[in-house]
């Protein structure tokens, strides 16, 4: 048995484990072995990569040390005593192994795959050769059968309740923050909606961090039922209440490997939205020249598969295809969203048209789910909550329940402005090329920083006038997202 | 700028740097972006995954920690300055993203590939995208790409010579240490044969391994070619002289992975020995139910393979498939193998007659090369050159000219013996079964560990009576392997 130590280093998003070279208790061959350990405590057990320490004021030997990351995740005190072993490869990998050899899959064995996934027992090379397999291929029954493993991994709710409803966008377009303004209207109208989203991952924001601008996001699930039983909703952040966790595991493998196959796309999805409890779900999947989906026929693709698997976990869908050719809005990361989205639920004058159009859309779907409004009066039903200030107040209702921010943020201080070349008309704006800008500038992590779009699609600029600002927190970040902007603005000008 | 200092963390394979949390001029969202640094030096640069230390004993404001694989890999002294920046993915990966979506790849992208991994450039999860896309389509066009743009990568031998020859086994037979006996009969004939070979990955030894008992193997160039110009061959580890190291780094990740398709193997083996400078090849595939091939079909598949890329980059080719239903010879380790090796080269009366008959076998394709010899004599040949001593005093030559093992090895002195369960006769031996027990004994990095073989598949046995004795020299090797032996034995034994 070793006793634990602290070590202060933090080796995220990976556990280490540190052991002295020398007397240890094991010879150079067991630790090419042990090279991945699992540490045993008495109450709890993690998996982490081995690092040998050479230096003896680091370590004593009887000592194994964990990294902060590592250490917190196995949640033992310093000094308590745990055992390790050679952390054997889960036996699940077969099953990957006869994917990779063109194999189809049955569903217990995708169960295996997708529980040991979510258990953190696949390394992130065990994660990509599965990723990789299916995007060779993979049947929709097997789409299916992920979809399922993955909502029966973790939590999932039940709101007791024949509709619940959903509004869902597959991503890409920058400052699409309708659910902001969807979820009020909807709530307004005393439909069902607890809606979770996520913290941006490669993108400049999630809805998550765009909502945290305003009010608490971060809620177990027993907060978030005490508001949905009193608000009808909730836009919380979905990291906490432990929803579909494989997709988490299965989303750190797949952006640096940018896999993103209509398969995963929908289990993804689909698996988050069962394990929600939504029953009916309206799907936005936007198109053009540089969102996810870039053709129609793309898009009817996707939908088919979107139907079918929805269609057999039982979530009624409504799916949209809607313009994709340019960011929505104005603003790009958090502050500027949340900017935006007010604007809207206040009905100011300057608020962002094509923002207010787009949220009515998918509200008026959402809203033609409830049975008293069917008939596509759905719409009609979202602009009077919108323009009667119901859906403003019932987002201050929201940000109350949730617990109003306190932190004042504002945009980043540091502004850099990219200018036009030319006299003309802007006729494309990269949604990549935005994200990436803004990224770079410090979004999500900085609450202010981001892109201010002055100038859309169909805009006539001058030469020298601003197509947009680059907000940022730091000095740092404000340079990298300049160099990047002053490479290729992302704005095509046509003279 | 920031100045290096060592830090006694060996986070092997994985390079790994340090910098403090606070104080170090950059903010958490670059951290972010930092996971995956270049450090780049005056005259050296390396890739290093960062850690973040909250410890200001360990580093100082200003100081980048380096782990003693990256301080290694950097080969800068301490105090040296550094800048660092984010490791940007190789560009080549956008031609893995097309691999994975079905496409097949242009030469000169399979290049960009692989010159990229060759410099380390690809993470193992990149690599094993790469590796299970091509496992799932790759074109014979696309496998003779890989096959030439790994021998280009690293060092390439030319010997000047019309006729060097070589013979490679595809492994997985337990005790098949045929090229320490090849070799010296075909230098005691006369033939160029300068042979590298590679140390065991997840085998219980590789050529290497065992010719290390013997001699020393771990040379530069200049060496091995001394050593050819005057003993016509030589038995060197290859992983000095820099031959094909994108082959290293992909087997990092097959192996782990247990990707082992036929296209990989080809380009693995024939990147090798067209680096190598070999001409004439002779290619031993072993066929059993549990080797690497496991059924004639599958074998003729792969020799065509084999036959169509060394055709193209100019290697003539001679394909045998031998039996490969057990395990050869008797020792399984490096000590144990050895002496099998020179029992034969002796003509020991108790030298493993199997071993014997194969390398006999394999050296008489060999030495069928050589124009004076065609028509069929090259067997006579190495039989008489083995009955004669010739072939035993050309390998005490080598081994000389390579310099004599100072250390003496011996078996394992922790033994154990499995019996069979009953009277019978060996029915099967589970090459599988017998490396992993061999391995877990500790070889190859104990040389004396392995498993002696004392009753081969034909052979009657009574209850009780010994089938093998695993050797190890640590208690914690013997309880391993042990353990895993009496789970089973990997020998079958009839009634």
């Amino acid at each position: 048995m070793l006793k634990i130590r602290r070590v202060a280093i933090d080796t995220y998003p990976e556990n280490t484990a540190f052991l002295l070279r020398q007397s240890n208790g094991y010879s150079a061959e067991q630790f090419q072995a042990l090279r991945k350990i699992r540490v045993n405590g008495d109450s709890a057990e993690i998996l982490a990569t081995l690092a040998l320490v050479d230096e003896p004021t680091m370590l004593k030997p009887g000592e194994i040390g964990l990294g902060e990351q590592a250490f917190r995740r196995l949640g033992l005190p310093e000094g308590a005593p745990v055992a390790i072993e050679q952390a054997m490869p889960p036996t699940s990998l077969e099953f990957v192994r006869r994917k990779i050899d063109g194999d189809t899959l049955q569903d217990d064995e995708i169960s295996a795959i997708i529980r040991d996934i979510a258990a953190h027992r696949y390394s992130p090379m065990e994660i990509g050769a599965f990723l990789v397999a299916c995007a060779s291929f993979m049947s929709t029954q097997e789409t299916l059968a992920v979809t399922r493993a993955m909502a029966d991994v973790g939590n999932r709710f039940d709101w007791k309740a024949p509709l619940v409803v959903d509004k869902h966008c597959i991503g890409g377009i920058p400052g699409n923050r309708t659910s902001m303004i969807v979820v009020p209207i909807v709530a307004a109208h005393g439909l069902i909606m607890p809606k979770t989203s996520s913290r941006a991952i490669t993108s400049p924001s999630g809805t998550a961090d765009t909502m945290e601008v305003l009010a608490n996001v971060d809620m177990c699930e027993a907060d978030m039922r005490a508001i949905v039983a009193r608000e009808k909703a909730v836009l919380a952040w979905g990291g906490r209440v432990n929803l579909s966790p494989a997709d988490d595991v299965l989303i750190s493998v797949e952006r640096p490997l940018r896999i993103d196959t209509f398969d995963q796309m929908v289990a993804s999805i689909l698996s988050k939205k069962l394990a929600a409890g939504s029953t009916h779900l309206v799907l936005d999947i936007p198109v053009g020249p540089t969102a996810k989906v870039r053709s129609q026929d793309d898009a009817v693709r996707l939908r088919k598969l979107f139907e079918h698997v929805a269609d057999k976990i039982g979530i009624v869908i409504d799916i949209v295809t809607t313009d994709g050719s340019q960011p929505i809005g104005r603003g790009v990361g958090p502050v500027l969203e949340a900017r935006d989205v007010m604007a809207v639920l206040r009905n100011d004058a300057d608020a962002p048209p094509d923002l207010r159009e787009h949220a009515l859309f998918l509200a008026g779907h959402v809203l033609d789910f409830d049975p008293a409004l069917r008939g596509g009066r759905g719409y009609a039903r979202a602009m009077e909550l919108l323009a009667s200030g119901e859906a403003l107040a019932a987002m201050e209702r929201l940000i109350e329940a949730q617990g109003r921010q306190t932190t004042r943020y504002a945009p980043g201080e540091h502004v850099h402005e990219i200018h036009s070349p030319h006299d003309g008309r802007v006729n494309a704006i990269d949604c990549h090329r935005i994200a990436r800008i803004a990224r770079l500038a410090g979004a999500p992590m900085d609450k202010g920083a981001g892109i201010d779009l002055l100038h859309k699609v169909g805009s006539d600029v001058r030469k020298g006038q601003a197509l947009y600002r680059i907000h940022a927190q730091s000095r740092i970040g404000l340079g990298f997202a300049r160099d990047l902007a002053m490479e290729d603005s992302g704005h095509e000008v046509a003279r």
